[in-house]
């Protein structure tokens, strides 16, 4: 919604930040859009991210949702800032039955220190996308905090 | 808090489930107790489970917590029924920094229908346990429904 | 989203149904819009409405955002049924400081048994209006049972 | 769980932003206890209080758990500080049928700026007092700002 990132790499910042959750590496999550205030991530599926009915796992849902919230907020900070989520709610509409799930961030309510997002996922099933799940997100800035590894 | 299963086997099908989602191999999540309306999960930390910070990624606090608190609705519905979350919410209270987590799953409200779980989320540093997460969920069973794999 | 009615006096019912809703007269709340999926609802300013800084309480907002909601699912429902919220999860943007609220529920996903309903809730102030609250909530449908009074 | 409050007085400037809440009066709310990290509000039926089936408006029931949990974490705060809610979320667990409403706010997680609560609503119906509502709430302390009205 016309957003305008606070640095001009913010774009390479996100990435960079991206390829540091390892946890993405291990789902197969790739970060297939950054726009200020609007990220997403796509993930293909795999039998290894699936719960008892053989559908992605609803914390594989959440995992690439809340991501894709908390980098669409980070486009939006100071180069000095880092960004955590506090608390998200997702509602789950739909089984997440398909061949990849697209996570798409978008932030409500930017802030200095609270920013708010909502996140949609949806699900592609032979070519036809499903919204699968709704996610409604808080997070907040530290500034003068690194976000590179503590560990 | 008192809750009497349904079936005798309760634990051997909560078991039999978990074994199905497939998502907790590939985490490295075990079923670590299980009773009627209360289960736990734990999950040790591995560097492929991060965010950028280098601490337990959230979407991977929450896959472990949605499980913990779905199956300890589950132990209380009848064998011909299945779970689904429906929508849960999550508070980060504090950086999942430390050696492993603990889940707890709690029903708070079990119902014919719809469950409400209560699950608490516990790092572990060095000996010592910290509640770092909690979460609010709901849970539909659905009847007439085998709990197996779909694909 | 062009979603269909189930009943063509869909209107009617919902405003009799609010009219039924005796808080909404003790807060002064007007049902402003019906359509098939989206309510609107308002509020005018009253100093007895207000948090200890003298803006609309969090809970005013809820309950008038809570309603627009449930209607907004209820439009949808069969004759026989009445409408439930079994949660809901609300973030307050910015402080409700203003002349009048409009709450905009919207349905997200229709269901037999659950649906799940957007709600937005705008301030107006001097004439201008701003996002101050967003909703995710869900609703369930009763089905042969009275929407009317029980007591 | 052994709070300890920072001021001595945190009981009576509790009680006094209590009294600022016009809406409390207005609903006819009660502030029945104070402790540090814990406050209970009370609330007898009235029939401009309700929802269409006769019961306790849900939008009521937020109400009054909002405050309970705003204060519990405001009764933790410096003298220069104020509180808001930023967000939390409710479920609905049994309808809040019966002549009062008994809302319990605890703090899970205090903090500097955030703080997170658990409340828990009771109904109490013939003296019987049944849990019918459970929420997560986030509040934030604002620093060097007035609690007092600022219109």
């Amino acid at each position: 919604m016309g957003f305008k990132a606070a640095e001009p790499d913010f774009a390479a910042r996100t990435r960079a930040s991206f390829a540091r959750q390892n946890v993405m590496k291990l789902l197969g999550a790739r970060l297939s859009r950054v726009e200020p205030g609007r990220v997403e991530i796509t993930l293909p599926f795999r039998d290894d991210l699936t719960q008892q009915h053989g559908f992605f796992h609803a914390g594989v849902t959440s995992t690439i949702a809340d991501s894709a919230g908390g980098y669409a907020a980070f486009t939006l900070f100071p180069a000095d800032a880092t960004v955590l989520t506090t608390e998200y709610k997702i509602n789950l509409l739909a089984p997440a039955d398909g061949q990849s799930l697209r996570a798409v961030g978008r932030v409500v309510k930017p802030g200095r220190t609270l920013s708010v997002c909502d996140v949609e996922v949806f699900v592609d099933k032979g070519g036809a996308e499903r919204l699968c799940a709704k996610m409604l997100q808080s997070l907040i800035a530290l500034s003068g905090r690194s976000d590179d590894r503590a560990r």
